[in-house]
């Protein structure tokens, strides 16, 4: 019985922990957290309709989509068209038990597919919601990875979905394989904070205590969703549209997946849009394969673990470590020789016996890197300007610093 | 016998008066107007030539084209081939007689058709010109609609062309509906100024005056003309091409008239090059449907009644009013609860129990404005972002407004 | 015997200067500039091989390519599959002797066509290098049209490559005639600095030099080199791509040769790449017909006369010559009559009787100059946007100017 708040959530941030060490706070209700009030925590004992044959149906104990998320205790008799107020199913996927919410308007309701709606007889079912609404706390956590720099790398992840896979089992999965890939790095230039939260209050409540740190020290960030399903990745910008995050992403993600879709911020989605909310315009984006809403079997008891598979997470994940790999590496360097080319032959970047016409790879990757080189281009500028490869880029770079000839 | 001076044009603005309270000013003869001079009142009596049959014809009485415009009196007797050298006609348009002028040399001379004229007999022709450059003035109307706010939107338009209907009586009768319309509307935010008078001598003894003060206080104008005919609307960009008259122009007139045409600046066309000259540097651009110059009947008698309908300049007053409505309710907000999400389900405008995939736009709407409303985007910028409709979005703004979560 | 080098390449600048007076200068070996020691001379007396049957082969004396440039002097016998070591051919091309340096690697080789080695037979072969490296000194020229204003405009040509036509006895033979018909010219306003070097360590030596009064004098600057070929002309913008260097070669080039191919920067190519490093990042494009390394005949004795032409090089000195003229004439000029348009009836360059439609070009061309003189447009700025041709709006600029409505 995931939600927003309670048990849980604090399950599943436990078994979290075994992947990586979470470190997890916890915000009282009715602490306020700018326009928002964390709200109570949302216990369910029982929840289940018994039909005029006396049968129980719609038991959260078999599915906890079939109750509305945050539903209120009720217990009462009624006939099916007093109940069917009540009840919510998707015609349009008549298999699918849809996922619905109430967490700010005190309602009760149940969740069935449109097949077995249209089979309910009519006479008086019986309803029972063992359910409160307490005082308790919702749920962060965080991991960092520190780095030399203070300079952080955001990765934030939703915990609140039940039951559904894409959205969102696949974000926090992904999450913590990629922390493992990047904590087994030798050396980390930047620092990366992976924070696991509910959805928008969730996001609110994190930036109403750590906002400002961010704002201090972020370079670049990311929403993770949706991301275990088959689809090509999908990136969504943020809302300046060309931060170093968004020339990160579509550069790093786009060499891994030749289908990368780049779509422009919209304020809907996921936290993205807290991160970029006015008053702290953060450079976060959002990191997907199918996109939130736009998929048919989004939000529905469809988004289950047929939908995703451990291959596409994990090719995610890759994803996600190529693109953190590249904002850990992409240094801007400054010509320590600027007037005139280096003699660079003396690195065995240049022949010395020029016998063919094709320049190497790498003889011209030195070359872009002492012209444009000037404390302003970042190596990701490089390779966009000069179409060779980033890592390319960067091991002539080293070869160059080592000898003097850049310098960050 | 209207012409850029003279009792016919004062007889012009008097007519427009019943429509509109105009406030005629008169600028004297031999008045500096930066590098002009304000030309003598012309007083046409009688002009006409009698043929060698005895025949009047070219009688300006019948057809006020036939006098070329500020021609001097002259009085005589010539035969064919030196009275041809006086004559203009034009050979692609056999049936049309020519509008032309001679404002700033003395000369005489007559307008006809290439039919009539080809059909003119040797022989001995009278020319009668009984007319004089007398000094007077030159006059100007204006008309302003104040508003709470002294910035201003200047509607421009001429009233020298005589006999001519889409060039230019459509010009003063669609600033004269649009000011009734604008008059109408409860509240005005900005202030609008209307002004009616002759072609470039007119704007730039305009400008002498009351430069200055536009430079302080306009936000957007622009020049009207040729708005009468079928063809779709037409707008000119001012010389920078993105001001707030421009994007407002290229959006609301492009919302009533699909087939918009848009066209860079260019130092020809209407008044909008007197304003947009270096010294003064004005937003403003032109309106128009036909543009001036390319279609046929431009400058001859077929730019007649025939050519420009009642039905066709009641669509250019819709397009110049919505296009005046969106400048005014153009605000720049900026949200008072910047961090974070506002919790818009309070105010209606998120869904408390979400049931459909579908966002209403409305909900779109807030989203888009607590997002970009920082201070510097208008409604106008998150319109063109967001693609939703200006008004939407102005009436969200308001309702969002009202709560305090935006303000101007 | 040219090389970067020696007698060589001093008598080819003696030869030049029977074209135009050059200044000769010498920097001595040794000296250190920037990254780069200028090397020793290179003085060959004789070289050649004796194969089997006592044949002398592969003489520089018949062909000055078959020996690799700077080798080393070196005496000896040895079985071909040892000679085989040294030598140097093109399998794609058969019947080409390629170009092949070891300027700062001691070395020693000969090279030969692919058909000619695969016909050597087994046995001892001997080689003879009579060679050697002294101290001496490097070989640059200049010539300087001085203009009245220092504002320069830098030409630079490499005298290096031996045997080679296209690349580069073009580009010498084009900046001559540029030079004797830019100082045919009555005046010039601009200064013309043409320079004379061997790749690379030349242009680097002169930067040395000279690269601090470049920074402050240059407007524009040219590499021209392989321009004698039958292609259409490509043009190789700036490292900046947008400099008055870029805008006025894309627009003189491409009025005289429709078939203009426009090239971002990269660095590789000619000196350009040491202009434009960054410690001086001048305004330096490349102006070639053909494309280094990008023509098959290039860097082989199959870039020969037979590949260029006299009238493929007059065609590039005209081309220069117009960008040349045009960068002299492109002053930026401020209205001095801003407010308004001035009565340009008064010079001519407005009609005062209007019977036409069609505005001349030269009427057209005063408004656009008034309308865009506003100290920042120069007229390049004015011909681009206003798609004049530039020389209309220089002489109508002209015109204006000597009334007092415009001035620089």
């Amino acid at each position: 019985m995931r939600s927003i708040t309670g048990e849980g959530v604090r399950q599943t941030h436990a078994m979290l922990s075994e992947l990586l060490p979470l470190q997890r706070s916890e915000v009282p209700t009715g602490t306020q957290v700018f326009d928002w009030t964390v709200p109570k925590e949302w216990v369910v004992r029982r929840a289940y309709v018994v039909n005029p044959r006396g049968e129980r149906i719609l038991d959260v104990q078999g599915n906890n989509l079939h109750l509305v998320q945050y539903s209120v205790g009720f217990q009462g008799k009624m006939e099916l068209d007093e109940l069917d107020e009540h009840l919510h199913s998707l015609p349009e996927l008549p298999d699918a038990v849809p996922y619905v919410t109430s967490y700010w308007k005190p309602y009760w309701g149940f969740c069935l597919s449109e097949r077995q709606r249209s089979e309910l007889e009519p006479g008086e079912y019986s309803v029972v919601i063992d359910a409160d609404h307490v005082d308790g706390s919702m749920t962060l956590s965080e991991a960092v990875l520190p780095g030399e720099a203070e300079d952080t790398v955001l990765i934030s992840v939703n915990t609140c979905h039940p039951s559904m896979a894409n959205n969102d089992l696949s974000g926090p999965l992904v999450a913590a394989f990629l922390y493992r890939k990047l904590a087994d790095l030798p050396v980390r230039r930047l620092t990366f904070r992976f924070i696991f939260l509910p959805e928008t209050i969730g996001s609110i409540a994190f930036l109403s205590r750590h906002g400002a740190d961010l704002k201090r020290t972020m370079v670049a960030g990311y929403t993770v969703t949706c991301v275990g399903d088959g689809a090509p990745l999908t990136y969504k910008r943020s809302k300046h549209g060309d931060t170093l995050a968004d020339r990160a992403a579509a550069y790093a993600l786009g060499r891994l997946d030749s289908q990368l879709r780049l779509r422009d911020f919209w304020p809907l989605g996921s936290d993205e849009r807290q991160y970029c909310s006015p008053g702290f315009d953060l450079p976060v984006g959002s990191i997907m394969r199918s996109v939130p809403t736009e998929y048919s079997e989004y939000h529905t008891s469809l988004d289950n673990r047929d939908f995703i598979s451990f291959e596409a997470m994990e090719r995610s994940v890759d994803a996600c470590f190529e693109l953190c790999r590249l904002l850990d590496r992409n240094l801007v360097y400054r010509n320590q020789r600027p007037f005139g080319e280096p003699k660079l032959d003396r690195l065995g970047l240049f022949p010395t016996l020029r016998t063919e016409r094709l320049v190497q790879e790498r003889v011209q990757a030195g070359l872009w890197l002492v012209s444009l080189s000037d404390g302003q281009n970042d190596l990701l500028a490089v390779a966009e300007r000069s179409g060779l490869d980033f890592w390319l880029l960067a091991e002539v770079a080293s070869v160059l610093e080592s000898h003097g000839l850049l310098s960050v």
